[in-house]
């Protein structure tokens, strides 16, 4: 059995933003948390594998909720074009000539800048989610992959995703998710299999609903409805776990018609902005008791996987829709990226807090910088203050992935190599 | 004469948005720029300081245009009360505790902060600027610098500034400005005083203009008219350089108005996002071709001093608020925080680029890390990926004062201490 022990270290459990254990220690037996415990470790050290956490502030890792991991490759490829523009004459026409290695180095990536700015779990949409899922293997990161559901191909997708499900389904770290990408290039038709496919296997659905106002607008044209209520009358909500991206144009009948089902909002705050999408009525929502999580979206709309740098943005934007410098506080903020991630993903009393018997997705944050200090306000510090760059160790699943500073499971230097060596191989295959 | 030597790099000269060069050397001698060239540098080397900027991206420092520096020993002081309770309970009370020592440990750690994500200058405005110039000589940053005149204490405050302003007029590094509040903190007359002192000493103005909507209304109760137009009447404006922070409210009017003078505006995007004062119509002041440049306000109302952070929050919160995803690209963003900045203070001439002649405050942006890759689109990254910890090496006016990410000139960690030793001796004076 592995024991690991992290000592000297502040707390947040994130079980209540007063509950915080000033100096403590975290001891964790193979993949989960034993003890959580202020003051010092006096049990047996005998084959402790020991992490000095003074300094450090310990936080449950972040759940980065809306990704598409890959998409790393097309960081900055294509900046400065109008939505349409974009897809038609750049994203799609790359994404076309993507090979399985190169979504693999692409996802590896993106993997390596998450744990580095503190996220140990992510779900994602993409495209050859099998290779993703080998990524994910490599550098031991939770990850609820969802192929996406799109226009004709709806069967074969659909095919896929069961297969990945069944490979997948005993797996530790790697789920599966159903994901239907959204209700205008979807028909209703593949709506309401996929909300029948989700309930008969248990798959939660993850999806983009009302993330602009044209699609709204197409939306309203072909169903006379919105479009979170075109996803209900497929049945995509009913019995399901519906997890949906961006829903920044939400009107009040949506938000008060989603409060009863099983429903998470993801917020991408720095992806609705760059794409000038709007801001959502986060709030408002919270006020409603929706579950709402956090998402950086993919690269090449924000263009980091950094929660750290998201939750930034998050508040603010809500502070400015609501004229209200009290909105969306630092803890509440913090809870997107934690408490209501787990939830999210039905994990709720596995992940998302520090506390004993949960799953051991540590993270530890360097407060010894200058931008960090003093350390008046702890979780004001992380969320303002912070920029992603001082996460010194990440633990996930009880391994350490990441140990100051430095990734464990590869070599940094050689992913960062072949993930350029990819993107250079798609540009000559462009030509 | 000291020589320096910058090889190896890729160079954001700020000339253009295509004038890069992706592979050269600059060539320091003393304080100024004398030769930057693709290729490999072949002159002399004997007495040379050599930086290797491999897998570099070398930059004009950024020019951070409005802040208060000492106010990081509030990071965090008081968070989450709204604006009046805020300041009446909490920010005032401490800042009538702050000793001459706080001040110089605040600027201090504010300065190690700064230089540590990328600032080489910074525009200032706090009680006892003399401390802040000692902290800014001791680490070799560029201040320019204003003690704010503000209430019924303006005549010894006005005396202090001339009195600065005597004490470092030969001064290459600290340059002292004159910073009048706000019309809604100074009398009609004090302004029409600073005015006329500004245009006697050749003094630049540094002011709070149109912060909020509650200044708005105050003032149009007062005067009848817009904070910008009070200044205006004052005599503030004439034949005087004008830098404006805020400027959120600024109303059509008056941007056709202030056009015409020499007027910045330093926008504050994660400040006023942050205290839900709104977001300011710079895409509209730009087409009017006035001259806007960015600021990261006191570290207790963003609450970090990186003029990456700001940058990126900087282009988002344009292209959300005028619906135009290609609204402030990442190009002329960067110009906001050195070209544009330069213009504000005066200095177009000396420094914002990369060029010869040029006074050598230079940036290496250290690109070999996984969320700079691939770099695709390396002012995308800098301005959208770019967290701020990628600063590997700062120049100020020739001199290096940080070198592979360490600070060379005080020891960061005693910084720290004292930063700290600081808050907790107001604290105890609050008690």
């Amino acid at each position: 059995m592995k024991k690991l022990l992290i000592e000297n270290v502040k707390i947040i459990t994130m079980e209540g933003e007063d509950i915080i254990i000033p100096k403590g220690y975290i001891y964790i037996e193979d993949n989960k948390i034993v003890k959580i415990k202020e003051g010092v470790y006096e049990g047996e050290r005998d084959g402790l594998e020991v992490i000095d956490g003074n300094g450090c502030v310990a936080l449950p890792g972040f759940i980065n909720c809306h990704t598409h991991v890959p998409m790393t490759l097309l960081r900055g490829y294509g900046e400065g074009l109008p939505l349409m523009r974009w897809l038609n004459e750049k994203i799609w026409p790359f994404e076309a000539r993507l090979t399985e290695e190169d979504i693999y180095n692409g996802a590896l990536l993106g993997i390596i800048e998450m744990i580095k700015s503190g996220t140990t779990s992510f779900i994602d949409m993409y495209f050859r989610e099998d290779a993703i899922a080998k990524a994910c293997k490599m550098a031991n990161i939770r990850g609820f992959l969802g192929s996406p559901i799109i226009g004709d191909m709806w069967e074969r997708q659909m095919d896929e995703t069961l297969r990945l499900f069944d490979e997948y389904k005993e797996d530790e770290l790697v789920k599966i998710f159903i994901a239907p990408h959204s209700p205008y290039t979807c028909s209703f038709e593949t709506l309401e299999k996929v909300g029948e496919i989700a309930r008969n296997y248990k798959l939660p659905v993850h999806i983009h609903i009302a993330e602009t106002k044209d699609e709204v607008n197409i939306i309203r044209e072909k169903y006379s409805k919105t479009p979170a209520e075109v996803c209900k009358d497929a049945g995509l909500y009913d019995e399901n776990k519906v997890i949906a991206a961006h829903c920044v144009q939400l009107n009040d009948d949506d938000i008060m018609m989603i409060k009863d089902y099983d429903f998470t909002v993801v917020y991408n705050p720095q992806s609705n902005m760059k794409l000038a999408s709007g801001a959502a009525p986060i709030v408002k929502m919270m006020e409603n008791g929706i579950n709402v999580a956090l998402g950086t979206d993919g690269a090449s709309s924000n263009n980091n996987l950094n929660m750290i740098d998201e939750m930034k943005s998050a508040s603010l934007l809500q502070k400015l829709t609501y004229s209200d410098a009290t909105a969306l506080s630092a803890y509440d903020t913090l809870k997107l990226a934690t408490v209501n991630a787990a939830k999210a993903v039905g994990m709720e009393d596995k992940l998302g807090k520090i506390k004993e018997g949960y799953l051991a997705d540590i993270i530890l944050i360097d407060f010894n910088k200058p931008h960090l200090t003093p350390p008046t306000d702890i979780y004001s510090n992380i969320v303002y203050s912070a920029n992603g760059s001082e996460i010194k160790t990440v633990i996930i699943n009880g391994k350490t992935v990441l140990k100051d500073y430095k990734i464990l499971f590869t070599n940094e230097e050689e992913a960062i190599l072949k993930a350029n060596q990819s993107f250079i191989k798609v540009i000559e295959r462009l030509k």
